[in-house]
């Protein structure tokens, strides 16, 4: 049976493409997911939801909704992967694997980018590739699920 | 006439006796919110409302919402104890005694959960007694409302 | 043609007039809303929308709605100034003149008030005028768009 | 069989009705330690002794002696909450639920009296309620010793 | 009668025009001062004195000297804005309304540039409009003096 | 009447004249209190007691037993003023002028030393002159009880 | 044309499959360069060498001489990550793009292992995957050399 | 023959009486130099000069000047004290024994004043007596000089 | 003629064989005081006398007592190793060589374990052999005295 | 056409020679600006003065005074280098080279020592070298002007 | 059967007995080392090897090397001691007991001496006994390997 | 007789004129050393050696071969000069005159480079000349040693 992944883009990541492109390409949200949907299928997974969302509820909300569908997670939180101790704790809560990836290698960017509060409670953490973090993630995810 | 009581729970707080099992317990929020329930009628409260959001936001929307209809406030926020500045201005706006309550002694947890943003403008903490630290909070405000 | 404008009010702004009154004075948000109008059609700026929110994801939300209805932001992001990475990035992402604002000096305050992470990616800032640091705002947007 | 309890109350509580009145009342020491053996009565708990003493030695010496008379512990630990690891180390070492307590809500007062380090060894702690704490702490010893 | 306004220029403000074009642009401090004037007339604003110094102890001798003859400063203290006390103490001395300006935005700055120890003293502060953060200082000071 | 002072000396002081001897002079303890002694007297001060003790619960004893007795307190609290909390608790309980002594200038020894948790609560700090600090302290505590 | 890659193994990584299995598994270093050699085979890259060394100046040597002959690194430091500057400078010396790899989660390890003074000279950083983390950051490189 | 002292008063102690009531009485800068005058003779010490300045750098003109002049300082070094390092400098460079004087004890003020970089080149520190601190200094450097 | 030791045993290490079994083991304090005292003889040390307290000012006072009786002393601290700066005055007075000596690697342990604040006035230290570690004290005072 | 340099002593600098004898020689500052003069003309520069002052502001006025007069800078900011960010400015204004020269080695000092605010804006740093660390300014100017 | 021991000296102490007598005695490290082996000898263990390195590198090989050679390490690794994690991963790596030692007491010298990155993963600590701290570690080996 | 000198370059070092060119210059090393043998000529000193290496232990080794070799060094360590503390005691432990020198100010760079480890045991420092401060680091040294 195909291992079951929930994709979820954090805040300001719906603007992909057109936000800071210097960073973060020009590629859009859109075409990005179709990417992301390609891959998992080559990878034998099934993609059962790319969520994005503005709002740290929101995200949380559906990480528990989606506890029992999915047997792991491949998550850029963007911003709220700095501070959302409240995100951390959902991802805590539910125990499935959840992959931290960025666009962009946070570490070369500002100073406060360079600490996660959700990575200690993730299996791994991908950044610096652009969209192929989604990817690298997903086949990391397939390895340990 | 009875004093009247907003019972808050914060984020994650809804997967209560499912999630960290060994720091929350196995009694499920439902069967929890029945014995708040019960204890605020044997202490003579009237319980308006037992109110849970994963939302920052919605929690804000909510103490403003009931600012005019109870006396006190029992509290668990959850992660948002320690850094939502927003939460804090709330309680503080609305100028009704809050109680802030966790099941866990946040204390001999991490570091980070050590540091409560919200306390300060509390009237009173009570932590570590599982879900009977919401007893503890009922009685307290019994006592200073 | 006008240039256009979007006025935002954070967490806890909806109770101006009736919270710590010493620190934001008794005019209720509404009559501050219209002073605002006001102000903003005797300097020739189109107001597009004055839009309050508890909730960040809301608030991001509707800065990504309106980037491209209007020139300039003036912002009172409220206790989320201090904290709220996601909301910097939003703003960040539109590109356009953003203007902190505070009704009262943050800096003679709580410590904590001192630091905005907001404020670097922002035009300008004024506090410390009460009602009329709006005002100071909208004349220094139509100084900068 | 009656559960027993030993109320430690630490350095300069004994001036408790005389002292900062605006902080911890009117009451003396001595009509507060009457409620607490009332309470402790209505509780069902025997209260084996409550000890007062200036002496960070004088309080470990007692932790210790009553170590196996005792199954459980209210301590209002006062200054000494915030940098007595001695008294730490011997709460630690007699393996009793201890429950640290305090008549004022100690995170709405100086910096400093925002770290507690005992609380890490404690199983819980209760503040901001006045004589009434002791209540809640005894209570809250009741449901968990 | 007219409110009598005093203008303080600090340290290296006298190179304006000519110093870090990209960041002041390139108007010398000569014709901004004459805005200024202008600026104070149109708000009805007798401006008593524009001053200039480099040094720390000649800007507390004008505010000392002025105390009496004035009723609210609008000063752009440049680098003492980061560290001078004594400049502090001399605006908290005089009990007048003080407004801290600056050109440019100093969040987006050096990370010393974001503290300033004249705010906590001060009425308000205006920064980011360039040479109209000025303008913006006389408009706030004739609504609060 | 005459004002009555109590002066205490802290833990080690006691070696005072055998100890370090090049920051504390060779005088033993014995001859600088009969100077005290004569100070007071020459003062016009009634010298109720001179107290010296090693241990933190003492001399919070002390000041508790003696607060109806005296009009003031010259303390040199040797290590303790460092970190000892309970002895502030105790001086800010007892609502006397105190005088935070020192035979050394403490801020130009070690670091750790430059910082007095006590000094808070006091009417007035005097180190550096050897003996003659507490000379100085009770002509201070003249000046001002 | 192959693109061609470096692997470097920090100190102690040679122990690997004997040392801390908990963290890092029970499979020989000599086993993962097997699965190494085949993905970069699979990935149709050049896999010019692997490299093992403690010392810190040997890989800086490394890193030079191998600086004309590969068009990427995949770069294990193991503790060097957390303090070697000199490593740094070579990495961001040679211009080309490197790939941080760390087996486990560093983030959910000791605080220290959390900081990292090359990744901000890196391309990206693959971390948590096991040996799989080789894998990722081979596959990341075929994407971005 | 007589010993010979300097008396300076730093930034903003010039307006004693004015400003800051509370805080340094009402008594008028000129009238307590009337009084540190009359100490200084009644010590039978030759009261050199009486100096104020607002300027950092005439401050430590006058030290250097008065060098060969007196036999010890007695310096209200104002808001100087917490940041001067250059005054600071010109003290330990004269060699002679300054005593550091303030009116207010600054250890109940603001955290910046617990801070002296001018304490450790001092022999001596005397704060918190009002106009006495003055009185007290004399006498002690009467007896050190 | 014998080299004189004192041993000091300080706050709860009367209760090692009992507490914390994992960290002390389970030989009680009398049967360790038992071996002390054989090592002591076949090292030839007159082992004047083995004191434990949980009162910080009673090992002071012993300190002071022993000081003339003995020509060195190994010393357990416990807690106060990380706080008790009136400890660290009372051993540098008496100019005797000091061994600070634990049962567990306190390095090992809580962060707040790793400072002492007695070392720096010590000889040496010994940590992490049990009850060797007295063993290794007394072999090393004896090699030093 | 010879380069044009203006040599800046800053506070205390003056008293070289008389002053700390052991860090900064015995020579004054009379006879090594004698030595200053005649390794510029040996070096083929044009020495257009060298200043002395006490006062930060006057220090400032000087650097843009000469800002058109002189190709190069060498300054001695003495206590000023820690914390004059005024002069930091003033030296980033004028754009041209400016070496930071020290008689002592900084670094072997005082830790505040260690922290330059004017480096960041220099062109270079030379320290240590007594008298010398002019010669080698002045050379290294004249290699980089 | 014997125990075996490796006795492991890090950076320049292969000068001691020429550098820094004053802290490190005049004794050159061969004698020392006779001295070691001899009292390895006297205790009945086997010393497989004394190794010395300045090379952190070298250090880690031979760690890795001996580690199925010896049943215990006894090493001083000089500065590397405060900052090397390789070498502390090293230690860990090969889960022999590890004593830390140093001929100087490292907590009585600067600040950055105080803290070892080994220590956490050793046995134990012998430190500030000269040569015969060797003799201690080598004893506490005996009883604990 | 000559002077003798051991200039020594650091990790990385080797590829000037190739790595980062616009912070260090097209000049290979080679051509550099080129010009540091004739400038040592030209000062009349023997140039011992010029040695490279990227090793932290060779850089030991060196300093401690050459130590009686020569009578002073010009070092530049680069990166290691941030953290190396076993260079830092090699250079203390020989006793000679060296001089720190990087060819870029290291103090307009990353915050990380402005802390050096080595410079408090150095007899000077010199940065910021490109080759020259080698140049200038031969001529101190000739003038001090």
């Amino acid at each position: 049976m195909k291992k079951r992944v929930l994709v979820i883009h954090g805040p300001n990541i719906n603007l992909t493409g057109e936000r800071e492109v210097g960073v973060y390409g020009k590629e859009t949200i859109d075409t990005i997911n179709e990417d992301i949907r390609n891959w998992a299928a080559q990878l034998g997974l099934e993609l059962v939801e790319i969520f994005q969302s503005n709002s740290e509820g929101a995200i949380i909300d559906k990480i528990q909704e989606r506890r029992h569908d999915v047997d792991g997670i491949a998550a850029n939180m963007g911003a709220y992967t700095h501070y959302s101790i409240a995100i951390r704790d959902a991802i805590a809560s539910v125990k499935l694997p959840c992959i931290e990836v960025h666009f962009s290698n946070v570490h070369s960017r500002e100073e406060f980018r360079h600490t996660s509060v959700i990575a200690p409670v993730c299996a791994g953490v991908v950044c610096g590739f652009g969209k192929y973090s989604y990817l690298l993630a997903l086949e990391g995810l397939s390895r340990i699920m």
